[in-house]
């Protein structure tokens, strides 16, 4: 078997696929951010948060409302509820929503609120969700494994394509390491090689790649500089307050600041950073 | 929150849980073993190795009718035709199943068939998957992460424990290294570890620890002399024609040859392997 | 005992430390490059790379007399003749040299050759080195250990201020991982960390951390926008033919690519890339 | 070139070397135990141990004069004196003495006083030690690198017997994880891939592999079990007042206790553990 069968649908074709969140396109010359709270908390901070971004002329909006945690004593989210506010703030904010899916049931909750499906790190090998949302449409954005190979992130990507869905977005958010000094590993060299190897866009999580608030500006830029298609940011209109991953969220003004340092990042690499603001685009 | 609190439920407390799989019980001073090949193949190979296991005297069989590979294109096991092939043989040959669940609809499908779930590295995460584990009764054996810290597998636990379900089994199975050596880092310090900080049985799987044919006896030695609770092998009639994993599972004969080599390292810590051949208890 | 204490001379301060190289500063809102072969073959390679860089406008650079190699059976380095070549090529072109030493008795050979030393990964924790260079004056280049953390390198560094030496250049050089898909994997976040904890320079080596030539411009781009103080290349005049680490060797025409693609990204970030062809400083 | 041309020296060959220190045979059926303190403190600790070492049987003392330590600030062993009193207790008490050197210059002062030169994981891969370490005669204890491949140990250990000196011990010590509940991981799967891959005794620190003195015994028995030909222990008269790596260190009751536990795991897998009371050798 050749390397080109065993990612028959993955593997490097010319252009770069372009999937579509909402009206952002990811994979093309535009740098999109992805930027929103860890976990849903209130329709006052999705709000909050929506309508910073659109100001910005950021339009999609992460936020959990089903959560992983490794912990079951841990706050867990706030589940269809969540859900709820999320498709709320996306009808009247017209926000693109990302939020993160970890079983089968849990797609057919999620459809009606989302733009975007998102598989978590924990979940990047649960192979029986990666198959049924390869059965649906939706743009899937599949983040790579605490500790997976390159070769095993294409492969769970190939799940979803083998099903029918070419929409999908892979993500970069850090491996493990041997050093406390950091949360993660983010690791840029992965970028490098996946920009060889597949056509799929290839995004930057930062926030979980560092796990430190102060990383995330100087780590974004690297990923920009180094090829990403797209960034994912924690942000947090009170970070310090957040019920998840507060020592990584980033302020609403952080996160205009980080955008704005990364505009010229992006024009050095021959690219642009892909900031509409509501008024440039149609109304909401 | 204190460290008592984190793990309500999988903490120290005096005695060993004791888990019994069919007649077998895991967690006593007895030392069981759990083979089997890494797919179900087909009823030949299946009442084969069943046989054989009767007459070694090992009772628990294992056998994956759901196989989570990293790549689509790879033998994805049998699937329902293999649950009734396991079901089958299971009835004939008086031997307890052990078999993978990779889905909340899996255990469903697989619960008439099966003494134990297992839950595969892949999936010691899926959250979903582990609370559904937790509403039922039948015990689970579930295997650490690639990169799972023995916190993070204490607390993957935790979900089925606090759903209700005692019956749990920990499985230490390898983490990854960087040395290509062997295909995983066997981490024989961690089930020294989980001995100390939970109740619940821990065996050791040494075919994946290893990943090769030739390292399985003597990482089963260290297992059981280590304090392990029980030892699970992929054996194959004809291992060489295994249609996975096949460069780490031993033959029928290498596996009895293990078994007689393990009997005096369980004497020599006290322990006794737990050999009950089908004459010695009750008739099939 | 308190951080401040632990790092005592290594640790945060106003500014940063100020560390020259023959004419080149290491510190500065300006980033030099060091650029060139593993291993030094020959006058004509060195020569050729020599005048290359001058015309370019890099004024640095690096080449092994003494490799360090795993196998005692690999190219073990010209010796004392590469020192020799160094020096010459030092005096007739106006480069400064940077080499590696292994051992005390190598400090004084290479010392009449070179403008500064390096430690290599293998020897960051080789103490007795790393005192007998905090003895001297001249600058040292530090690496990091495969598996070392940025606490150890820190301390590795204490050792060398400690002996009264100030002029130390850490170089993040990529750490041990799990994915054959790259040699190493170049951590940028400790880059970032270390900005934050050291007022020593810090510089990148993406030729090892990456250890493929088709990677060595994205990632030598991330590491100025993750805020670098310097980059070192591995590059040589036909670099298919370099007697060590081949794959990772760039040309001098890349070379050379590589630098103007920098400088945008060095403006992105606030600051410059060094160029300073020969004409515009003093004569050879 | 091939892979048996790659190790000339360490590779497979019918019989294990056999590697005298002192009187005690390294590589044979038995299996010696090495037992000490971290560093050498005072006489009178030496002295305590070595007594009670002679009593129980354990010819070779383990004490670090020279101490690699990672932060310049902290306890860098008594050196020459250190040696000196190793010396002392070696020609009063006949124990065999093993200790470290971390440079050329400590071969010779340490030589006078030592039957074993041990070279520490740090220095793995100081190739001039090593070289240095192959032109004497003395027995070579060389303990894996941090984060070492087997190639790289069995490389490293080439570098010795290529200058003549085929007295090598090897010891895997536990290499680098990201679990911080042990101090490293012990990888004993590595040291079933070494007796496969070379003739060279393989020995087990588990005190270093574990970092926890509750963890050393089981560690212990299972490196027995896997078959290592030896262990080396950290031990103390009153290890909570050890002045380095207290946590990890054992009391000399303790090490009793352990020893005995030893004898049948070692007789399980068809050894001996060495013991040898002072009474039943020749006198001191």
């Amino acid at each position: 078997m050749t390397a080109s069968t065993l990612y028959a649908r993955t593997n490097q074709r010319p252009d770069t696929t372009l999937v579509t969140v909402g009206r952002t396109v990811f994979g093309g010359p535009d740098i999109p951010m992805i930027a929103g709270p860890c976990s849903v908390e209130s329709y006052e901070q999705l709000v909050t948060v929506a309508r910073f971004l659109r100001n910005l002329g950021v339009n999609c909006l992460r936020g959990g409302a089903f959560k992983p945690r490794s912990s079951p004593y841990s706050f867990q989210g706030l589940g269809e509820e969540g859900l709820m506010l999320l498709g709320q703030v996306r009808r009247e904010m017209g926000v693109a929503i990302i939020t993160e899916v970890m079983s089968i049931e849990q797609i057919e909750l999620a459809e009606p609120h989302t733009d975007c499906f998102q598989v978590g790190s924990r979940n990047m090998q649960n192979f029986e969700l990666l198959r049924a949302l390869g059965r649906q449409e939706k743009p899937v954005l599949l983040k790579r494994g605490f500790s997976a190979t390159i070769e095993e992130l294409l492969n769970a990507a190939e799940y979803i394509l083998l099903g029918g869905n070419n929409n999908v977005i892979l993500c970069e958010r850090g491996i493990r390491g041997f050093d406390p000094s950091t949360r993660n590993v983010l690791d840029l060299g992965a970028v490098a090689v996946l920009k060889q190897r597949t056509h799929l866009p290839v995004i930057v999580d930062p926030s979980h790649g560092t796990g430190q608030r102060s990383l995330v500006a100087p780590l974004a830029k690297a990923a920009v500089a180094v090829g990403a298609d797209g960034i994912i940011i924690e942000a947090h209109p009170t970070p310090e307050e957040s019920v998840s991953d507060a020592a990584q969220a980033i302020s609403l003004q952080e996160l205009e600041n980080l955008a704005l340092q990364l505009v010229p990042v992006a024009f050095s690499v021959g690219r642009s950073l892909l900031l509409e603001p509501a008024g440039y685009s149609q109304p909401v």
